[in-house]
């Protein structure tokens, strides 16, 4: 096989090596964009007078028909040709002969696969972020179906106080809209048209490198050729901020995991996500939350890795940035499918309200409101704690809720206590709260009214492609 | 000792577990932090009514004290006293008396440290901002007295095509331009007020978040007590961008290692940059160019445990949380030592440009002009490319550089050649690649310019405190 | 400061550099094995004749008093003096004078802290292993308590099967004894003594590396001067051990957070290892665990960091080493503290068997032994399996137990169901796997007299220091 | 599709978690070891009365069939089938009807899954360690013909003294050495028998586990059975092992990238293992040594990933626990093939004698034979070393070597200098290093001849499958 290179070289390619180098086997998940690519190039070429019109002519048809084999199919790619770069160039020539050798003028692999990378990232924030937003869009449906479900609120995996339902899933939307920000600004770092930096150093043609950034619906063209060529930072953004949503979905995952457990038993996970023991009968597992939550390894991962990968490489291209692109695949492969089998859990999951009504109510989660309560009598908060937790200790120890206690045991732990501590509830706790932001069902109506406006602004705010 | 929270235990805190558990070792450093935020705090309560006026003046002048004694440095640390909150609240309970107990009105330590944090990193965002603004001018300041040294351009550590030094320090303003818009975009995030959200579910109390949100300089507040309280994105975002900007590093300290070895010999480091051999007496070595390219170690690790620890946490704050702030205290310290000292060993390098200029004309670097020569005079470029891999292996055999070629050997390998292909040189190629971020010396200039601006906007446009 | 490197250089090391590039802040915890080193270098020395005796007297009487000093706290580190060595050697020469000079013969610092790092390492290994060793007997004893003490298995945090909280305890026995050998193999490649290698070339002088070997404890000279040098491997063996180590310590502090919540309720963990919240005052939170849970991400970031700094060195000695001794000291601190406080943790739990027991009975986990039952009446599991899937939806649909189920019940949907049905039980379940390794009381009774016949054995094998 | 776990399920699963809880699309990669483990498996069955003889010979020789089917491509794997367990299973059903259903007795998915990922890991595990062998057989047969070619040593990347390349190489040896023994070391973890642990409690069967791990050539069985379908140790073990032979590589492959740079110049790279430039015809790139280099980013990524995956999980199998699949395959893949593949590249580089010793002369790499003459001459080494730092200050003035410096000119530095500093020479600075370990020629002869024993060695010692 005659590589694009082989003109120096006197001896063949190891096979080993071959097969060790070779890219074409995940890169031509790029067929698309680097065809896009090469059409605006020609397009280009051809304008500035750089080849004549009648070789573009040829070359956009060629494509035109390499693009149908490979949807088709059809197209046999070959390992032996390296990448995918070479696997549609060698069978552009096929289809229009000489013409085809015109199309890498002023271009090499190294800007080449810069504008592929950057145009199939681009394409995966805008998927990322519409899978993103169904999944906000998941979160606020079920918080708006449970605006006055109180679950205990948890520090520690300790009840803590209790909470809404809907503001504890509303903690979510607002994780996932930090993460809808970071991938945009990723996709903005993307959207930088590098052809035109040749190998390095530019290329000696009067290109115009705006038109092809227009042709290609970038806003900017990169400002130096040598930084183009090496710089992989806009992959690093998109894995940093795949890394944070995985963790995220993990956090949301364990709490599934956890509160679809017998002991929890706050949630039914849906059938259509969950499975079963091939040996234990009775069991239902919260296999798709388990599994995003595994995922977080990978996804973490493939960040430690292309961070290692780029550590330490001297300008400008070096062979090591090939690594780039299976971590690129499968962390948007991973996020993508983990967004949407979480925003379907969520869609579907059916909630005991009862049970959480139990446990919100259990545990002396009202502990802190009767602290409260004794700092609005005029105790200093930190002596109200003290006394409310010697009042939880010999609750505890009658094995006694707060509501079961007499006025005259209360009265015990202090004088300021009067009839009003009776009327201390989980409701009157939560409605307590009511500070921007807080769990009082006002604010959460607020913020809930918010976040749906949220979610409409993102489809006008979408990025054109 | 008296913990804050010991109301309902029997027994003392074992004595390895306090020394385990304290955080009063590393989280001294927010103490400024902690002070600003009550100040704030203690203000607001007061505005509000929740606190007697004259119970804020006392907590104000108690903790400028408190502040002062940290300061001069008489305040005793106290481990057992578990984090600085507690040791700053236990030294105002000293000073003030009961009227400390009020300032915990409405706060939780978990909404507390969430505000120390930001207010820490918030600033640490600047002064990283400013250490590479520093870093920036350093490469442009150097830039500038190259715009006419020619070094070989590489590839795979192979040289390519000659470039103009200038170009190559670009490239690096390139990168740590974007570490700045990371950098500042990790600030923004930061830079919102999560005060107010208690331990999980918001305060009992009439607040003015806002008023605290002024106070301090934010510009939002949190949008949801249970996300506020268990939220540590900000923080990842400036380790994620760290670990970015410590990879441009390592690939510019990778550079100063080798272009100052007796091989590469393009660069002296200056003596205070370099140390000696305590055996060898003739070693100067460039041991701050290594150490920072070993310490990208560091920052990636820190970036991969702070990942792992928040890594399937259910919601709100867990103690795991605990583990964020050495890793963002010596990313910060680390990140900012090595950009300042990077950006000294860059302003003081001094460069050989003779050695520079052999090399960029040694190697057969001209060799894609001459292909390019040849796809003036009409060849395709592939075929182009084939004939002077030829000429090159010719040339090797010889032992002779392109230079020391006579025409009639250059027709014999295509009769395409004339008179002309005489004249490629260094000048030639660099000249030639006159495209917007190509190395052509009117690009450069173009570039250098554009970089000065740049600079000179990031005054303006630095956010304020 | 004259640097004993000095002698080519015109200028002084820039001032921020001597802080960013210096050691002794951290390295100086190698004080003791730098001298025990310098005394077996100082001894050999005298007896191959390459310093005097009265030389070697010196310096040994010397280095004692530079160690007193040292240890009483008098000794006055430098920052400017750079790392543990110079500051150690310049003491040594104000106190000796010109002697001091010759301890140096024959040495460099390369070969010198490696041999330091090894010494500092093998003996955290022997802490280490005798940590261990103390979790696992924690471990051992509590299982003894809990023969008999019945809870529910899990997988995918369901019930699957009663097991014995001894096999579930037991398990974690197992996990600690193969890091126990991790850490011995790491011990066992640490314990190879490197003095003699100089720079990186081996020294020009008739050295007894075994006398110094055989002096120090070690079992064995390293083979290659330049591997010696800059190998660090050995710290990798550690920081991978203890990353394998963290996660076992995680898994079980995760179950500890859970059961000890009002959900779960098996455990109550000792007030010595939990603390309370400053705003809830009925919160006893599981402290301990959790901060071991979150600081297996800081160990994970060590590993990663040292494997990142030594990606791509070329050989021999790079500064990006000195890199390598906070992240064996942070892990090696933060491991060994992690097994000390769980040891205590897991020694002081206070188990709620009643509790336990319900929540093993409660949920269908004897599911499997009626499909067993099945299979025993000659039905093929398969069918067996989905025979009782259909018995679980019923049973779940009429809000009955197993046990509440009459045997027509049963009947109606297996006729091979006989009175024999009504007999399986958690312990008839437990007792039926009567597999070694499985959970009849009769094998974890084995696998019980075996771990302490483990725990035994390990004193003796203990490898001497 | 039916389920193996249907029974109580309603609902069919949601095709979107179809495709994202399937394994088999990665894990028919254990086909060969599924079966092997069903083999024994059934065989015992019947051997202890379990199944009947007859349905024990059905199963083997279905599973034969499958296995042909399999390796001849015929088989049809079904994504809706979940994974490779249960694609063989479906597949023995059709052929052998009900009698397949015996198979699943006393075994579960979560015991089955562990033994066929020990099986193939233990596969991987020999060949890793012949790979290793093959690449130290490489690295000793190039020592070999190198014992005389002296080459810079580096420290710092600097000229530090000469060695022989022998030695360089023979470091590696050691390195690779290692390597193996962490694979033994990963192999003997590995090889242990967890079949007949069940779910997580053992099996309600009579089973006999001995005679199913001696059928596999396992040396032991698994101890715990909670443990045993939860521990991923072994693969852990396996992925750090490969991690720190990656950095290996790493360290080998950034040498080669330099070494056969135009600035080095010490090596050419066989035209078998380099590659060309598709725009710059005079480029040889050393693609197989970086490919290689960087390939390390992703097994360093593969190891963080499965930590992070494992972290936290509570006892027993999660479903988090099928991303370990990946994470091995990928893993053994890259290192063997990246050993491989630089055994060649080792195997086949050309050395250039002279540039290699022009290189070890040049630098004043002889100053610390220098300064080591002078101690000879009765100065303390600290002095020494100072009059050579000057010496060399003089020579790097005069643009002189040291050859080159009159006696007059050495006099001037210090009077202990006479004629014999003029016969200090490469040779000379080698050969005195004539330690154990040091780079004096006869060491070299010794170390390369134990070398050429370790690897005989390895042959018989290599464990049985």
């Amino acid at each position: 096989m005659i590589k694009p290179w082989g003109g120096r070289f006197e001896k063949a390619t190891d096979r080993l090596v071959e097969a060790f180098t070779q890219s074409v086997s995940f890169d031509r998940r790029l067929y698309r964009q680097d065809i896009a690519g090469s059409l605006a190039h020609a397009r280009m070429l051809a304008q500035q007078g750089i080849i004549a019109p009648t070789e573009a002519e040829q070359i956009v048809a060629g494509l035109g028909q390499v693009l149908d084999e490979i949807e088709s199919g059809e197209f046999v790619f070959r390992e032996e040709l390296e990448d995918i770069h070479m696997n549609i160039e060698t069978r552009l020539r096929e289809l229009i002969g000489e013409a085809a050798g015109r199309l890498h003028t002023a271009r090499s692999r190294n800007d080449q696969v810069a504008l592929d990378l950057r145009l199939w990232l681009r394409e995966a924030c805008d998927d990322t972020l519409a899978a993103l937003r169904d999944l906000q869009d998941a979160l606020v449906s079920v918080a708006g179906e449970h605006l006055t479900t109180v679950i205990p609120g948890y520090t520690h995996v300790q009840r803590a106080q209790p909470v809404l339902l809907a503001h504890h899933l509303l903690a979510y939307f607002e994780m996932f809209a930090r993460d809808r920000e970071r991938v945009r600004q990723a996709r903005a770092r993307t959207n930088v048209m590098p052809l035109g930096s040749g190998a390095l150093a530019g290329a000696p043609y009067p290109l115009d490198r705006q038109f092809v950034a227009a042709q290609l619906g970038f806003t900017a063209i990169t400002a130096n050729s040598m930084d183009a060529v090496s710089d992989r930072d806009f992959a690093l953004d998109y894995l940093s901020a795949a890394a944070t949503c995985m963790m995220h979905l993990s956090r949301l995952c364990e709490e599934f995991v956890y509160w679809s457990s017998a002991e929890f038993g706050f949630l039914v996970i849906d059938d259509g996500y969950a499975t079963g023991s091939s040996i234990m009968p009775q069991k239902k597992n919260p296999d798709v939350a388990e599994l995003v939550r595994g995922k977080t390894g990978r996804v973490y991962g493939n960040l430690m890795g292309l961070l290692t990968t780029m550590k330490g490489l001297p300008l400008t291209y070096n062979r090591d940035l090939q690594e780039d692109k299976e971590a690129i695949f499968d962390t948007a492969d991973t996020l993508m499918g983990s967004l949407h089998v979480v925003a379907g859990m969520v869609r579907t999951v059916m909630v005991d309200r009862e049970r959480c009504r139990e446990a919100a109510e259990g545990s002396y989660a009202l502990a802190t409101d009767i602290a409260d309560y004794l700092v609005g009598r005029g105790l200093p908060f930190r002596q109200a704690h003290h006394v409310v937790g010697a009042l939880t200790r010999y609750a505890e120890s009658q094995g006694k809720k707060f509501s079961e206690l007499s006025l005259e045991e209360y009265r015990r732990h202090s004088t300021l206590f009067d009839e009003a501590v009776l009327t201390i509830s989980v409701e009157s706790s939560v409605t307590a709260r009511n500070v921007p932001g807080g769990v009082a069902p006002g604010q959460v109506a607020v913020a809930l009214a918010a976040a749906r406006r949220t979610l409409e602004g993102y489809d006008d705010a979408e990025p054109p492609r």
